[in-house]
Protein backbone atom coordinates (compact mmCIF):
# COMPACT_ATOMS: atom_id res chain seq x y z
CA UNK A 1 0.00 0.00 0.00
CA UNK A 2 2.70 2.34 1.11
CA UNK A 3 4.09 2.62 -2.84
CA UNK A 4 0.91 3.71 -3.89
CA UNK A 5 0.67 7.01 -2.09
CA UNK A 6 1.40 9.78 -3.92
CA UNK A 7 3.51 12.02 -1.41
CA UNK A 8 4.25 15.68 -1.36
CA UNK A 9 6.26 15.44 1.58
CA UNK A 10 9.82 15.27 -0.91
CA UNK A 11 8.12 17.99 -3.01
CA UNK A 12 7.18 20.56 0.17
CA UNK A 13 10.77 19.89 1.24
CA UNK A 14 12.24 21.51 -2.10
CA UNK A 15 9.94 24.33 -2.00
CA UNK A 16 10.35 25.54 1.61
CA UNK A 17 14.92 24.61 1.27
CA UNK A 18 14.69 27.05 -1.83
CA UNK A 19 12.64 29.40 -0.24
CA UNK A 20 14.58 29.81 2.65
CA UNK A 21 17.99 30.08 0.94
CA UNK A 22 15.99 33.14 -1.24
CA UNK A 23 15.16 34.58 2.15
CA UNK A 24 18.74 34.17 3.51
CA UNK A 25 20.20 35.80 0.90
CA UNK A 26 17.62 38.97 0.75
CA UNK A 27 18.55 42.40 2.14
CA UNK A 28 15.79 43.19 4.82
CA UNK A 29 14.01 45.69 2.46
CA UNK A 30 13.96 42.80 0.04
CA UNK A 31 11.70 40.79 2.43
CA UNK A 32 8.32 39.65 1.50
CA UNK A 33 4.81 40.84 3.19
CA UNK A 34 1.22 39.23 2.90
CA UNK A 35 -1.84 40.65 2.90
CA UNK A 36 -4.73 38.49 3.76
CA UNK A 37 -7.95 40.26 3.60
CA UNK A 38 -11.14 38.03 5.16
CA UNK A 39 -14.90 39.05 4.64
CA UNK A 40 -17.33 37.99 7.97
CA UNK A 41 -15.85 35.23 10.02
CA UNK A 42 -16.05 31.29 8.48
CA UNK A 43 -15.16 29.09 10.67
CA UNK A 44 -12.78 27.15 7.97
CA UNK A 45 -11.94 30.46 6.64
CA UNK A 46 -10.06 31.51 9.61
CA UNK A 47 -8.57 27.57 9.37
CA UNK A 48 -7.13 28.28 6.95
CA UNK A 49 -5.96 31.70 7.48
CA UNK A 50 -4.03 30.31 10.82
CA UNK A 51 -2.22 27.46 8.70
CA UNK A 52 -0.81 30.47 6.45
CA UNK A 53 -0.29 32.94 8.86
CA UNK A 54 1.92 29.88 10.74
CA UNK A 55 3.82 28.68 7.70
CA UNK A 56 4.44 32.88 7.55
CA UNK A 57 6.00 32.99 10.96
CA UNK A 58 8.19 30.04 10.68
CA UNK A 59 9.49 31.41 7.84
CA UNK A 60 9.68 34.99 9.10
CA UNK A 61 7.29 36.43 6.78
CA UNK A 62 4.91 39.37 7.74
CA UNK A 63 1.76 38.85 7.53
CA UNK A 64 -1.16 41.21 8.24
CA UNK A 65 -4.60 40.37 8.24
CA UNK A 66 -7.84 42.83 7.65
CA UNK A 67 -11.15 41.30 8.64
CA UNK A 68 -14.09 43.16 7.28
CA UNK A 69 -17.81 42.31 8.94
CA UNK A 70 -19.98 40.25 6.48
CA UNK A 71 -22.09 43.35 5.92
CA UNK A 72 -19.21 46.08 5.00
CA UNK A 73 -19.67 47.84 1.75
CA UNK A 74 -17.84 46.38 -1.29
CA UNK A 75 -16.08 49.73 -1.98
CA UNK A 76 -15.03 49.80 1.37
CA UNK A 77 -13.39 46.44 0.76
CA UNK A 78 -11.84 47.57 -2.68
CA UNK A 79 -10.27 50.84 -1.25
CA UNK A 80 -8.47 48.78 1.21
CA UNK A 81 -7.26 46.63 -1.34
CA UNK A 82 -5.84 49.54 -3.73
CA UNK A 83 -4.25 51.19 -0.43
CA UNK A 84 -2.23 47.75 0.07
CA UNK A 85 -1.32 47.68 -4.06
CA UNK A 86 0.48 50.78 -3.26
CA UNK A 87 2.36 49.61 0.27
CA UNK A 88 6.00 48.65 -1.26
CA UNK A 89 6.68 45.94 1.74
CA UNK A 90 3.39 43.93 0.84
CA UNK A 91 4.02 41.53 -1.93
CA UNK A 92 1.25 39.59 -1.93
CA UNK A 93 -2.52 39.87 -1.30
CA UNK A 94 -5.49 37.49 -1.22
CA UNK A 95 -8.76 37.84 -0.51
CA UNK A 96 -10.00 34.86 1.41
CA UNK A 97 -12.81 33.14 -0.57
CA UNK A 98 -16.08 32.16 -0.17
CA UNK A 99 -17.17 35.82 0.15
CA UNK A 100 -19.85 36.16 2.78
CA UNK A 101 -23.25 35.22 0.83
CA UNK A 102 -24.58 38.94 0.65
CA UNK A 103 -22.23 39.27 -1.71
CA UNK A 104 -22.74 38.53 -5.85
CA UNK A 105 -20.72 36.63 -8.46
CA UNK A 106 -20.43 40.33 -9.69
CA UNK A 107 -18.90 41.62 -6.34
CA UNK A 108 -17.11 38.75 -6.29
CA UNK A 109 -15.10 39.44 -9.18
CA UNK A 110 -14.61 43.08 -8.50
CA UNK A 111 -13.07 42.38 -5.84
CA UNK A 112 -10.22 40.24 -6.88
CA UNK A 113 -9.76 42.42 -9.78
CA UNK A 114 -9.22 45.02 -7.49
CA UNK A 115 -6.17 43.60 -6.53
CA UNK A 116 -2.85 44.25 -8.75
CA UNK A 117 -1.87 41.31 -11.24
CA UNK A 118 1.20 41.46 -10.01
CA UNK A 119 0.27 41.24 -5.95
CA UNK A 120 -2.43 38.45 -7.39
CA UNK A 121 -0.51 35.47 -5.80
CA UNK A 122 -3.56 33.15 -6.17
CA UNK A 123 -3.51 34.23 -9.67
CA UNK A 124 -7.66 34.67 -9.50
CA UNK A 125 -7.24 38.26 -11.08
CA UNK A 126 -9.01 37.78 -14.89
CA UNK A 127 -5.26 39.08 -16.54
CA UNK A 128 -3.54 36.23 -14.64
CA UNK A 129 -6.23 33.86 -15.46
CA UNK A 130 -6.51 34.95 -19.75
CA UNK A 131 -1.91 34.31 -19.80
CA UNK A 132 -2.98 30.82 -17.89
CA UNK A 133 -5.63 30.22 -20.88
CA UNK A 134 -3.32 30.83 -23.30
CA UNK A 135 -0.45 28.85 -22.13
CA UNK A 136 1.90 31.83 -21.04
CA UNK A 137 1.04 31.55 -17.19
CA UNK A 138 2.27 34.76 -14.94
CA UNK A 139 0.76 33.45 -11.61
CA UNK A 140 -1.51 30.24 -11.32
CA UNK A 141 -3.93 29.54 -8.58
CA UNK A 142 -1.86 27.58 -5.79
CA UNK A 143 -4.04 24.27 -5.36
CA UNK A 144 -3.64 23.95 -9.88
CA UNK A 145 0.03 24.65 -9.45
CA UNK A 146 0.46 21.97 -6.85
CA UNK A 147 -1.19 19.57 -8.60
CA UNK A 148 1.07 19.90 -11.83
CA UNK A 149 4.17 19.92 -9.84
CA UNK A 150 2.91 16.68 -7.91
CA UNK A 151 2.92 15.04 -11.19
CA UNK A 152 5.90 16.08 -12.21
CA UNK A 153 7.28 15.87 -9.36
CA UNK A 154 6.60 11.81 -9.50
CA UNK A 155 7.56 11.49 -13.19
CA UNK A 156 3.92 10.46 -14.04
CA UNK A 157 3.07 10.87 -18.00
CA UNK A 158 0.88 13.49 -18.83
CA UNK A 159 0.87 14.01 -22.53
CA UNK A 160 -1.83 12.12 -24.65
CA UNK A 161 -3.06 11.09 -21.16
CA UNK A 162 -6.44 11.49 -20.58
CA UNK A 163 -7.14 13.38 -17.52
CA UNK A 164 -11.07 13.79 -15.87
CA UNK A 165 -10.91 16.72 -13.58
CA UNK A 166 -14.78 16.47 -11.30
CA UNK A 167 -15.58 19.80 -10.32
CA UNK A 168 -14.95 23.19 -12.11
CA UNK A 169 -14.14 25.92 -10.03
CA UNK A 170 -11.74 28.61 -11.19
CA UNK A 171 -10.01 28.09 -8.13
CA UNK A 172 -8.95 24.53 -9.02
CA UNK A 173 -11.09 22.91 -11.76
CA UNK A 174 -10.39 25.16 -14.55
CA UNK A 175 -6.58 26.71 -14.07
CA UNK A 176 -5.62 22.51 -13.59
CA UNK A 177 -6.94 21.98 -16.48
CA UNK A 178 -5.45 24.37 -18.65
CA UNK A 179 -2.18 23.53 -17.16
CA UNK A 180 -2.82 20.31 -17.90
CA UNK A 181 -4.12 20.80 -21.77
CA UNK A 182 -1.01 22.93 -22.31
CA UNK A 183 0.92 19.89 -21.38
CA UNK A 184 -0.54 17.96 -23.79
CA UNK A 185 -3.41 15.91 -22.13
CA UNK A 186 -6.80 15.70 -23.00
CA UNK A 187 -8.94 16.95 -20.49
CA UNK A 188 -12.23 16.94 -19.49
CA UNK A 189 -13.39 18.75 -16.49
CA UNK A 190 -16.88 17.59 -15.29
CA UNK A 191 -19.47 19.34 -13.00
CA UNK A 192 -22.56 19.01 -10.72
CA UNK A 193 -24.95 18.67 -14.37
CA UNK A 194 -22.62 16.06 -15.89
CA UNK A 195 -24.80 13.04 -17.63
CA UNK A 196 -23.29 9.14 -16.83
CA UNK A 197 -20.55 10.64 -14.98
CA UNK A 198 -18.91 7.22 -14.08
CA UNK A 199 -18.69 6.54 -17.22
CA UNK A 200 -16.59 9.34 -17.74
CA UNK A 201 -14.46 9.07 -14.68
CA UNK A 202 -13.68 4.94 -15.75
CA UNK A 203 -12.15 6.42 -18.93
CA UNK A 204 -9.35 8.45 -16.56
CA UNK A 205 -5.86 7.85 -16.77
CA UNK A 206 -5.75 10.46 -14.23
CA UNK A 207 -8.34 11.38 -12.57
CA UNK A 208 -8.74 14.44 -9.89
CA UNK A 209 -11.75 15.19 -7.84
CA UNK A 210 -11.94 18.53 -6.38
CA UNK A 211 -15.93 18.68 -5.86
CA UNK A 212 -16.07 19.26 -1.94
CA UNK A 213 -18.36 15.83 -1.67
CA UNK A 214 -17.05 13.23 0.84
CA UNK A 215 -15.78 9.83 0.06
CA UNK A 216 -17.82 10.90 -3.38
CA UNK A 217 -15.70 8.58 -5.63
CA UNK A 218 -15.50 4.64 -4.38
CA UNK A 219 -13.90 1.83 -7.33
CA UNK A 220 -16.90 2.19 -9.45
CA UNK A 221 -15.59 4.73 -10.49
CA UNK A 222 -12.60 4.55 -11.26
CA UNK A 223 -10.29 2.57 -13.72
CA UNK A 224 -7.71 -0.31 -12.74
CA UNK A 225 -3.88 1.30 -12.44
CA UNK A 226 -5.20 4.83 -12.55
CA UNK A 227 -4.29 8.05 -11.02
CA UNK A 228 -5.87 9.42 -8.07
CA UNK A 229 -5.41 13.21 -7.30
CA UNK A 230 -8.02 14.38 -4.18
CA UNK A 231 -7.98 17.49 -3.47
CA UNK A 232 -11.06 17.29 -1.07
CA UNK A 233 -10.73 18.72 2.44
CA UNK A 234 -13.81 17.89 4.26
CA UNK A 235 -14.51 18.58 7.51
CA UNK A 236 -17.17 15.00 8.38
CA UNK A 237 -17.55 14.09 12.57
CA UNK A 238 -14.32 15.75 13.58
CA UNK A 239 -12.20 14.07 11.16
CA UNK A 240 -11.37 15.38 7.75
CA UNK A 241 -11.37 13.15 4.69
CA UNK A 242 -11.41 13.63 0.41
CA UNK A 243 -13.87 13.44 -2.00
CA UNK A 244 -12.13 10.25 -2.81
CA UNK A 245 -13.04 6.81 -0.39
CA UNK A 246 -9.45 6.26 -0.14
CA UNK A 247 -9.65 2.82 1.24
CA UNK A 248 -12.42 0.90 -1.02
CA UNK A 249 -10.35 2.53 -4.08
CA UNK A 250 -6.52 1.94 -2.98
CA UNK A 251 -6.40 -1.78 -4.60
CA UNK A 252 -7.03 -0.58 -8.04
CA UNK A 253 -5.38 2.57 -8.07
CA UNK A 254 -1.63 3.29 -9.84
CA UNK A 255 -1.15 5.99 -7.13
CA UNK A 256 -3.55 8.25 -4.99
CA UNK A 257 -2.57 11.18 -2.78
CA UNK A 258 -3.65 11.22 0.88
CA UNK A 259 -5.80 13.00 2.52
CA UNK A 260 -4.95 14.95 4.94
CA UNK A 261 -1.74 16.10 4.12
CA UNK A 262 -0.85 16.59 0.64
CA UNK A 263 -3.05 19.01 -1.87
CA UNK A 264 -3.44 20.79 1.23
CA UNK A 265 0.09 21.56 2.59
CA UNK A 266 0.94 21.99 -0.95
CA UNK A 267 -0.74 24.94 -1.70
CA UNK A 268 0.55 26.34 1.47
CA UNK A 269 3.61 25.81 0.16
CA UNK A 270 2.43 27.08 -3.47
CA UNK A 271 1.29 30.22 -1.68
CA UNK A 272 4.71 30.46 0.01
CA UNK A 273 6.62 30.28 -2.96
CA UNK A 274 4.68 32.87 -5.16
CA UNK A 275 5.27 35.51 -2.36
CA UNK A 276 8.25 34.99 -2.01
CA UNK A 277 9.42 35.00 -6.12
CA UNK A 278 7.03 37.99 -6.04
CA UNK A 279 9.62 40.63 -4.08
CA UNK B 1 -30.99 14.23 -45.20
CA UNK B 2 -32.52 17.61 -45.13
CA UNK B 3 -33.70 17.93 -41.58
CA UNK B 4 -30.34 16.58 -40.27
CA UNK B 5 -28.98 19.50 -41.69
CA UNK B 6 -27.63 22.13 -38.60
CA UNK B 7 -28.28 25.36 -41.03
CA UNK B 8 -26.80 28.93 -39.78
CA UNK B 9 -28.80 31.12 -42.42
CA UNK B 10 -31.57 32.21 -40.36
CA UNK B 11 -29.05 32.68 -37.28
CA UNK B 12 -27.23 34.51 -39.93
CA UNK B 13 -30.61 36.72 -41.28
CA UNK B 14 -31.32 37.56 -37.64
CA UNK B 15 -27.37 38.82 -36.65
CA UNK B 16 -27.53 40.65 -39.60
CA UNK B 17 -31.20 42.15 -39.66
CA UNK B 18 -29.76 43.47 -36.32
CA UNK B 19 -26.54 45.24 -37.50
CA UNK B 20 -28.21 47.01 -40.47
CA UNK B 21 -30.71 48.36 -37.85
CA UNK B 22 -27.82 49.16 -35.81
CA UNK B 23 -26.48 51.23 -38.72
CA UNK B 24 -29.44 52.83 -40.00
CA UNK B 25 -30.32 54.69 -36.92
CA UNK B 26 -26.89 55.84 -35.85
CA UNK B 27 -25.34 59.29 -36.50
CA UNK B 28 -22.54 59.67 -39.38
CA UNK B 29 -20.49 59.73 -36.14
CA UNK B 30 -20.67 56.53 -34.46
CA UNK B 31 -20.30 54.55 -37.89
CA UNK B 32 -18.01 51.85 -36.99
CA UNK B 33 -14.69 51.24 -38.76
CA UNK B 34 -12.01 48.35 -39.27
CA UNK B 35 -8.79 47.69 -39.35
CA UNK B 36 -7.16 44.68 -40.08
CA UNK B 37 -3.57 44.34 -40.00
CA UNK B 38 -1.56 41.26 -42.17
CA UNK B 39 1.96 40.58 -42.30
CA UNK B 40 3.04 38.74 -44.90
CA UNK B 41 1.17 37.18 -48.28
CA UNK B 42 -0.55 33.86 -47.19
CA UNK B 43 -2.89 33.19 -49.93
CA UNK B 44 -5.40 31.45 -47.73
CA UNK B 45 -5.15 34.59 -45.10
CA UNK B 46 -6.24 37.18 -48.29
CA UNK B 47 -8.78 34.93 -48.77
CA UNK B 48 -10.37 35.36 -45.73
CA UNK B 49 -9.69 39.06 -45.48
CA UNK B 50 -11.48 39.64 -48.51
CA UNK B 51 -14.43 38.14 -47.06
CA UNK B 52 -14.19 40.46 -44.51
CA UNK B 53 -13.64 43.51 -46.93
CA UNK B 54 -16.38 42.44 -48.97
CA UNK B 55 -19.07 42.07 -45.70
CA UNK B 56 -17.94 45.62 -44.75
CA UNK B 57 -18.82 46.96 -48.17
CA UNK B 58 -22.24 45.18 -48.48
CA UNK B 59 -22.93 47.09 -45.01
CA UNK B 60 -21.22 50.16 -45.83
CA UNK B 61 -18.51 49.94 -43.10
CA UNK B 62 -15.10 51.42 -43.62
CA UNK B 63 -12.36 48.85 -43.68
CA UNK B 64 -8.64 49.67 -43.39
CA UNK B 65 -6.09 47.10 -44.81
CA UNK B 66 -2.20 47.00 -43.52
CA UNK B 67 -0.22 45.26 -45.20
CA UNK B 68 3.52 44.62 -43.63
CA UNK B 69 6.08 42.40 -45.25
CA UNK B 70 7.03 39.23 -43.70
CA UNK B 71 10.30 40.48 -42.17
CA UNK B 72 8.79 43.74 -40.28
CA UNK B 73 10.01 44.47 -37.05
CA UNK B 74 7.87 43.47 -34.07
CA UNK B 75 8.36 47.28 -33.20
CA UNK B 76 6.87 48.51 -35.76
CA UNK B 77 3.76 46.86 -35.89
CA UNK B 78 3.17 47.25 -32.37
CA UNK B 79 3.62 50.67 -32.77
CA UNK B 80 1.01 51.08 -35.86
CA UNK B 81 -1.47 49.30 -33.19
CA UNK B 82 -0.80 51.43 -30.87
CA UNK B 83 -1.82 54.16 -33.25
CA UNK B 84 -4.91 52.39 -34.56
CA UNK B 85 -5.82 52.34 -30.96
CA UNK B 86 -6.02 55.65 -30.35
CA UNK B 87 -8.21 56.69 -33.75
CA UNK B 88 -11.83 57.06 -32.47
CA UNK B 89 -13.04 56.07 -36.28
CA UNK B 90 -11.49 52.37 -35.69
CA UNK B 91 -13.35 50.66 -33.40
CA UNK B 92 -12.23 46.94 -33.99
CA UNK B 93 -8.42 45.82 -34.91
CA UNK B 94 -7.70 42.54 -35.82
CA UNK B 95 -4.60 41.03 -36.85
CA UNK B 96 -5.00 38.22 -39.39
CA UNK B 97 -3.64 35.19 -38.25
CA UNK B 98 -1.24 32.81 -38.47
CA UNK B 99 1.47 35.35 -38.43
CA UNK B 100 4.64 34.15 -40.58
CA UNK B 101 6.88 31.49 -39.19
CA UNK B 102 9.72 34.21 -38.62
CA UNK B 103 7.47 35.46 -36.02
CA UNK B 104 8.03 33.55 -32.89
CA UNK B 105 4.93 32.13 -29.90
CA UNK B 106 6.17 35.38 -27.76
CA UNK B 107 6.10 37.26 -30.84
CA UNK B 108 2.01 36.51 -31.84
CA UNK B 109 1.33 37.49 -27.61
CA UNK B 110 2.72 40.23 -27.67
CA UNK B 111 0.94 41.93 -31.00
CA UNK B 112 -2.00 40.35 -30.07
CA UNK B 113 -1.65 42.03 -27.05
CA UNK B 114 -0.70 45.48 -27.78
CA UNK B 115 -4.39 45.74 -29.40
CA UNK B 116 -6.83 47.55 -26.80
CA UNK B 117 -8.59 45.12 -24.98
CA UNK B 118 -11.88 47.25 -25.85
CA UNK B 119 -11.48 46.92 -29.89
CA UNK B 120 -9.99 43.58 -29.75
CA UNK B 121 -13.29 42.39 -31.63
CA UNK B 122 -11.00 38.71 -32.27
CA UNK B 123 -10.99 37.94 -28.52
CA UNK B 124 -7.61 37.01 -28.44
CA UNK B 125 -5.99 39.55 -25.85
CA UNK B 126 -5.51 38.19 -22.50
CA UNK B 127 -7.56 40.09 -21.01
CA UNK B 128 -11.13 39.36 -22.45
CA UNK B 129 -9.55 35.62 -22.78
CA UNK B 130 -9.49 35.65 -18.71
CA UNK B 131 -12.81 36.88 -18.17
CA UNK B 132 -13.89 34.12 -20.47
CA UNK B 133 -12.11 31.68 -18.72
CA UNK B 134 -13.93 33.31 -15.71
CA UNK B 135 -17.42 33.33 -17.08
CA UNK B 136 -17.90 36.86 -17.28
CA UNK B 137 -17.00 37.63 -21.13
CA UNK B 138 -17.17 41.12 -22.39
CA UNK B 139 -15.27 39.79 -26.14
CA UNK B 140 -15.61 36.03 -27.28
CA UNK B 141 -13.70 34.36 -30.13
CA UNK B 142 -15.91 34.99 -33.32
CA UNK B 143 -16.12 30.98 -34.18
CA UNK B 144 -16.41 29.90 -30.45
CA UNK B 145 -19.41 32.07 -30.33
CA UNK B 146 -20.99 31.36 -32.99
CA UNK B 147 -20.69 27.64 -32.29
CA UNK B 148 -22.57 28.40 -29.36
CA UNK B 149 -24.82 30.54 -30.91
CA UNK B 150 -26.18 27.85 -33.43
CA UNK B 151 -26.50 25.15 -30.79
CA UNK B 152 -29.14 27.95 -28.83
CA UNK B 153 -30.82 29.04 -32.21
CA UNK B 154 -31.99 25.11 -32.76
CA UNK B 155 -32.83 24.94 -29.40
CA UNK B 156 -29.85 21.78 -28.85
CA UNK B 157 -29.90 21.09 -24.69
CA UNK B 158 -25.91 21.49 -23.35
CA UNK B 159 -26.44 21.38 -19.96
CA UNK B 160 -25.04 17.94 -18.83
CA UNK B 161 -24.00 17.02 -22.11
CA UNK B 162 -20.98 15.45 -23.09
CA UNK B 163 -19.13 17.99 -25.66
CA UNK B 164 -15.80 16.70 -27.34
CA UNK B 165 -13.65 18.91 -29.01
CA UNK B 166 -11.12 17.72 -31.49
CA UNK B 167 -8.73 20.74 -31.60
CA UNK B 168 -7.34 23.08 -28.63
CA UNK B 169 -6.51 26.06 -30.34
CA UNK B 170 -7.03 29.59 -28.51
CA UNK B 171 -8.50 30.33 -31.56
CA UNK B 172 -11.84 28.08 -31.23
CA UNK B 173 -11.31 24.72 -29.11
CA UNK B 174 -10.07 26.52 -25.61
CA UNK B 175 -12.71 29.24 -26.10
CA UNK B 176 -15.62 27.22 -27.06
CA UNK B 177 -15.11 24.40 -24.71
CA UNK B 178 -14.97 27.66 -21.59
CA UNK B 179 -18.43 28.93 -23.35
CA UNK B 180 -20.06 25.20 -23.27
CA UNK B 181 -18.47 24.96 -19.76
CA UNK B 182 -20.19 27.66 -18.10
CA UNK B 183 -23.70 26.67 -19.98
CA UNK B 184 -23.25 23.82 -17.83
CA UNK B 185 -21.61 21.15 -20.15
CA UNK B 186 -19.09 18.36 -19.73
CA UNK B 187 -16.22 18.72 -21.71
CA UNK B 188 -13.49 17.57 -23.24
CA UNK B 189 -10.98 18.52 -25.28
CA UNK B 190 -8.50 16.72 -27.37
CA UNK B 191 -5.30 17.51 -28.77
CA UNK B 192 -2.75 15.91 -31.22
CA UNK B 193 -1.41 13.84 -28.48
CA UNK B 194 -5.07 12.39 -27.38
CA UNK B 195 -4.59 8.52 -26.99
CA UNK B 196 -7.62 6.35 -27.83
CA UNK B 197 -9.12 8.86 -29.53
CA UNK B 198 -12.16 7.35 -31.23
CA UNK B 199 -13.44 5.77 -27.82
CA UNK B 200 -13.82 9.70 -26.21
CA UNK B 201 -15.37 10.72 -29.27
CA UNK B 202 -17.59 7.93 -29.30
CA UNK B 203 -18.70 9.07 -26.05
CA UNK B 204 -19.48 12.96 -27.38
CA UNK B 205 -23.40 13.62 -27.33
CA UNK B 206 -22.28 17.04 -29.23
CA UNK B 207 -19.04 16.41 -31.54
CA UNK B 208 -17.09 19.60 -32.39
CA UNK B 209 -13.92 18.81 -34.80
CA UNK B 210 -11.89 22.27 -35.56
CA UNK B 211 -8.63 20.57 -36.24
CA UNK B 212 -8.14 21.28 -40.04
CA UNK B 213 -7.68 17.97 -41.16
CA UNK B 214 -9.49 17.25 -43.89
CA UNK B 215 -12.15 14.27 -43.44
CA UNK B 216 -10.44 13.35 -40.81
CA UNK B 217 -13.67 11.95 -38.61
CA UNK B 218 -15.86 9.22 -39.95
CA UNK B 219 -18.20 7.36 -38.66
CA UNK B 220 -16.23 5.00 -36.85
CA UNK B 221 -15.45 8.03 -34.71
CA UNK B 222 -19.02 9.12 -33.75
CA UNK B 223 -22.34 7.51 -31.48
CA UNK B 224 -25.43 6.83 -33.30
CA UNK B 225 -27.48 9.96 -32.37
CA UNK B 226 -25.17 12.61 -31.64
CA UNK B 227 -25.05 15.97 -33.14
CA UNK B 228 -21.79 16.97 -35.02
CA UNK B 229 -20.52 20.91 -35.36
CA UNK B 230 -17.70 20.79 -38.01
CA UNK B 231 -15.58 23.98 -38.03
CA UNK B 232 -12.75 22.55 -40.74
CA UNK B 233 -12.81 24.55 -44.04
CA UNK B 234 -10.02 22.81 -46.21
CA UNK B 235 -9.28 23.57 -49.75
CA UNK B 236 -8.62 19.90 -51.18
CA UNK B 237 -8.16 20.04 -54.90
CA UNK B 238 -10.25 23.18 -55.86
CA UNK B 239 -12.98 22.18 -53.12
CA UNK B 240 -13.81 23.18 -49.57
CA UNK B 241 -14.44 20.37 -47.64
CA UNK B 242 -14.39 20.07 -43.61
CA UNK B 243 -12.64 17.80 -40.95
CA UNK B 244 -15.59 15.62 -41.09
CA UNK B 245 -16.54 13.00 -43.80
CA UNK B 246 -19.78 14.48 -44.21
CA UNK B 247 -21.07 11.66 -46.45
CA UNK B 248 -19.84 8.84 -44.16
CA UNK B 249 -21.40 10.16 -40.75
CA UNK B 250 -24.37 11.35 -42.37
CA UNK B 251 -26.66 8.19 -41.91
CA UNK B 252 -25.83 8.04 -37.82
CA UNK B 253 -26.45 12.13 -36.88
CA UNK B 254 -28.52 13.25 -35.47
CA UNK B 255 -27.42 16.71 -36.50
CA UNK B 256 -24.72 17.94 -38.44
CA UNK B 257 -23.27 21.21 -39.67
CA UNK B 258 -22.42 21.58 -43.76
CA UNK B 259 -18.90 22.77 -44.76
CA UNK B 260 -18.90 24.76 -46.26
CA UNK B 261 -21.86 27.47 -45.74
CA UNK B 262 -22.50 27.33 -42.31
CA UNK B 263 -19.86 27.74 -39.51
CA UNK B 264 -17.47 29.99 -41.87
CA UNK B 265 -20.28 33.07 -42.74
CA UNK B 266 -21.10 32.45 -38.66
CA UNK B 267 -17.76 33.70 -38.22
CA UNK B 268 -18.20 36.47 -40.28
CA UNK B 269 -21.82 37.45 -38.79
CA UNK B 270 -20.10 37.79 -35.72
CA UNK B 271 -17.26 39.60 -36.35
CA UNK B 272 -19.28 42.10 -37.65
CA UNK B 273 -21.94 42.28 -34.71
CA UNK B 274 -18.54 43.02 -32.41
CA UNK B 275 -17.37 45.72 -34.79
CA UNK B 276 -21.17 47.36 -34.72
CA UNK B 277 -21.99 46.70 -30.58
CA UNK B 278 -18.37 48.36 -29.94
CA UNK B 279 -19.11 51.35 -31.04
Amino acid sequence: MEKKILTSKPLLKLIYDDISLQLETREKYDKPGLAIILVGSRKDSLTYIKLKQKKCRELGIQCFLFIYPALTAIGKIIKEINTLNQIKSISGIIVQLPLPHNFSQDDEYKILNSVSPEKDIDGFHHSNVGNLTLGNPKMIPCTAEGCLGLLNYHEIPIKGKHCVIVGSSKVVGVPLSLLLLHEGATTTLCNIHTERIKEITNDADILVVCCGVPHLVDQSWIKEGSIIIDVGINHVSNKIVGDVNFDDVIHKVKYITPVPGCIGPLTIAILMKHLVNNV
